[in-house]
């Protein structure tokens, strides 16, 4: 139907005569003639038709914002004066001999260029998709999966489909239910993740795995995430972890290098959790911010204020400042802002001390606490965090990770709201996570990756014995403050994943309930393996430059679970409820 | 922690040490020696274990079948009696320099070389794939999308994920569904098909749309179906139905190629939708098979066999011939038992006549029915069949689509019963489907496609009063009596759209609920557009010479859409299905 895309028709196709099919961005008469700039995928070219074409001229008359059309005419110049150097079509017109009407465009909702609402963009999803912003990123999305696979088609990964029917696997959040038809009272799970299925893949001898797979998540929604998202997922066997990592951290080079021209860091710095948590109070440390937690808990053990010195006694607690450089420039109502922030992750107040003068001894301080703390205390902090005049630092006391949390979090806030965001790709492996996280309330472990995660100790007597403090053989990669990929070397013994499952409190008769497959699988022959799992969605949204996943989602759906759309879900016929042996009960309001 | 794979190591490593590792496939004790035949996913290794060395001595000892291994050892010529040249490493061996059991395994539930159920290959999945052939044939569906992905990428397709928790969006088939926590008494459905998503990218401008989309339809399952299943689904905007099929037919040569080195025809033959159902009795003819349908109505529409002489005489009615050469060497059981099959088909009867000589006039038939028919029809029969000596002619007569039926399948067995498909393959387009097909019952149009194809005729008044005899812009692609794929270009218009609707009893209320986004986006400059979507499981079991999709897919489910291996549907908390706002209402039996 056409010889040429739109936005590719340039000089060199000079003189000769184009088949154009494309959406009418602009309609401007002008001294009589019709300009149409024509848009597709590729771009936009200027059309002219000419009133002595009378049929042209007629149909182009016709024509309103984004009628279909397929115009047939000859490329030529354009006048010096009309040139726009900006577009590769811009040197260019065509000259119509025929405009056609494939189909008309009643009046749109809105207009392209418009700003409008994400609830607007999305219920006219294929509107707002003819964008040409929304274009690039979709495509961005595409190359990335695509040169992800071809990186690992080259090198003898298999691509293998697991079930999307499939057996509930609790990995943490609630599993998307299916009912059978043909097994009343039955029900198939959506993947959380295809976990285990690529673990009995490396069981079977597959040897290297991969799959861009769909995942499903019953949560509730935040910001960036969705119901159903999308990872490369990885496995290998007779891998330790330096062998997946050192496969897959030239992968992701390689792609960032190829899709958006960006070269990251060769090799990615790698950090312990224990060092992550310590310098950035988070697992997934964002380092172009330049800001680091110091922890003083030796300088204020012995004062009196027990904010500090209960904390600094404790082997639980933690006493950790931050120092921001130039801090003093900050208001006081800016700095009393901070407080509801640092709130939300469970800081009961955040203590901090100016330095107006660091010349001046405590007259040149400003603190709502520097009256509690002596001169020791004080000299000893200074020196921890290296502070200048001009300073302010931030001080947070309290149980470690709680202390962790919301020091992170500052630090973020502090990096974002004042522009110290390094304008950078900051990749790293953080490793030697913790075996098992206490999980007070329940009174048990629960898995810091996920139950299948090795542990660095290989004796099970030995882990029982040091479960609070063993380190699994995880690791995450993390890029600008996102953990982009995770994984882990797997337990491939059956023993020990039993012991494993026992100290998460999943007792032998619900393991073999639930994971029965896998430990049956354990038991013949099965082979060391590790792997990784990477978020498609977040690395897509990196590349685009956003923060949001739906923009690089073709049909996202909405922090309540819906596609406008579409309207999923909706109410369906009581008889097709009844064939799968359900009924609904609303809850009573 | 290998430096080769064990099915790699040849006479060019010799004398070189390497670490291999992998599974005992064989342990044999002999002359005070051990040899372990050690296998990975390239093959199998020789490993020779030596008395004096005591340590792997001991360890080799205690390995038992399956258990799995690592190796170092030196690379040596084997003995000249030994030499097994079917083999890469058949020429050498391995001396162990250490054994190291990195999993031991219990007795297996069956040899890898076993014939067993397949209920049991089902339900010891990762067994059953370490079974060199069920590796071969995954890896081949692998290397298949593989190569469809490689030359769609390289074309500018772009592959683009559409939701599987969507909208139910009905397509013959029943939808899986999925409870919504967040909104009660709602459902998604998981989709038959992305057809609707990729017709929505067309219209937004995305303009060549590939997807390797998962399916879902929740039927009763034959051998060949599986409750969720593989598509390469594909769109293209403005086209016609050459341009796609000119598109995906040199693509289709090229992965056989590629993949199992297999030419196929080109250009393949094309064939209308009539003319398959008169000379085969099918819309997918397998053209191995030598044997065609041929109507004889006009030569018995004189006599007074009504059996014959009706159909002969209406306009719905077909009498058709199946001319067996050396049909004559069946015997009448032979020919007697083909009724049985034939009936499943919707035949009331299969009459026939024996050739025993042709030269013999009425002396030389044995037929149940040529007493009712005079020379003429005989003598007419014959020529238009062109009957020999040695043949036995079938014959079917009535309603034409159920005589085309049982003839077409009639002819199917006889062709591999009697062994008479020929080793080939044989690919065509099947065109110019009719539009609808009248369904008694319901009184009603159905789509013999989808609801969204469009008709050749462009004019809504004309297809109203034409609907019967009405032609669909649907084609598809047959290789050797296998739908592989099929597509058309579809409606772009939105009365066009609400006119196909209405035909097919979809009322403009109905038509709002379901298809009120679809409609609404045809309103806004809707493209032309058209795909096609090929059936990876079949094309992959086709490729691999199997017969079963069950064989190239990793994790299949059972004919009664269960999962053997996990055990998926299972039985779900009371508490998990309160959150969905749902409650089981088992069947009283």
């Amino acid at each position: 139907m056409r010889s040429h895309h739109c936005g590719l028709v340039d000089e060199a196709l000079d003189g000769q005569t184009v088949t154009l099919c494309g959406w009418a961005d602009t309609r401007r008469d002008h001294g009589g003639v019709i300009f149409i700039d024509l848009r597709d995928h590729e771009g936009i070219v200027q059309i002219v038709i000419e009133p002595d074409n009378a049929a042209a001229f007629a149909a182009a008359e016709a024509v309103r914002y984004e009628f279909c059309l397929r115009v047939t005419g000859r490329v030529r110049p354009r006048p010096a004066s009309q040139v726009n150097e900006r577009l590769r079509t811009g040197r260019i017109e065509i000259l119509a001999d025929t405009v056609e009407v494939l189909n008309a465009a009643a009046p749109l909702p809105f207009m392209l260029d418009d700003a409008v609402s994400e609830d607007m963009r999305l219920r006219y999803r294929y509107l707002d998709i003819r964008r040409p912003e929304v274009q690039r990123r979709l495509r961005l999305r595409t190359k990335l999966v695509s040169a992800l696979r071809h990186y690992l088609d080259a090198r003898s990964f298999q691509d293998i489909e697991t079930p999307i029917l499939t057996k509930a696997t609790p990995e943490g959040a609630r599993d998307y239910l299916v009912p059978s038809r043909v097994h009343p009272g039955e029900f198939f799970a959506l993947p959380q993740s295809p976990q285990l299925f690529k673990q009995l893949l490396m069981m079977a001898g597959m040897d290297r795995y991969y799959q861009i797979a769909r995942c499903f998540r019953d949560e509730d929604l935040r910001a960036d995430r969705q119901p159903e998202f999308t990872q490369l997922d990885m496995e290998f066997a007779f891998v330790e972890e330096r062998d997946v990592q050192d496969f897959v951290e030239p992968m992701i080079r390689h792609v960032f290098q190829e899709v958006v021209g960006v070269a990251l860091a060769a090799p990615f710095p790698r950090m312990t959790y224990a060092e992550a948590m310590r310098r950035y109070g988070s697992d997934k440390p964002d380092l172009r911010i330049a800001l680091e937690l110091v922890d003083v808990a030796e300088h204020v053990r012995h004062v009196d204020f027990k904010v500090f010195s209960g904390p600094a006694s404790d082997a639980g607690g933690r006493v950790a400042a931050l120092r921001l450089p130039k801090g003093a420039e900050l208001t006081r109502k800016q700095i009393d802002d901070l407080g509801p922030h640092v709130a939300k992750y469970g800081a009961k107040g955040l203590a901090w001390i100016r330095v107006d003068d660091l010349a001046n001894g405590r007259e040149g301080l400003t603190s709502p606490i520097v009256k509690f703390l002596d001169d020791r205390a004080i000299d000893g902090i200074f020196a921890a965090v290296g502070a200048q005049t001009g300073d302010v630092i931030f001080f947070g006391a309290g149980p470690y990770a709680t202390v962790s949390a919301f020091m992170g979090a500052l630090r973020l806030k502090l990096g974002h709201d004042l522009g110290l965001v390094e304008d950078a790709w900051k990749p790293l492996w953080v490793v030697d996570f913790p075996m098992f996280e206490f999980d007070a309330e329940a009174n048990r472990y629960v898995a810091l990756h996920h139950p299948f995660t090795a542990p660095k100790i290989d004796d099970v007597a030995d882990l029982r014995a040091n479960a609070a403090f063993a380190v699994s053989r995880g690791y995450d990669m993390v890029l600008n403050g996102n953990e982009i990929g995770g994984g882990s070397i797997r337990i491939h013994r059956p023993d020990m994943q039993s012991a494993v499952f026992d100290l998460l409190g999943i007792g032998a008769e619900e393991a073999q309930a639930k994971f029965g497959f896998l430990l049956d699988a354990l038991k013949y022959g099965a082979p060391p393996h590790g792997g990784i799992a990477f978020g498609i969605d977040r690395i897509a949204a990196l590349m685009a430059g956003t923060d949001s996943i739906r923009d690089v989602i073709a049909f996202p759906k909405t922090a309540s679970a819906q596609c406008l759309l579409t309207s999923a879900p909706s109410p369906i016929a009581e008889a097709q409820l009844q064939e799968l042996h359900i009924r609904v009960v609303k809850p009573t309001t």
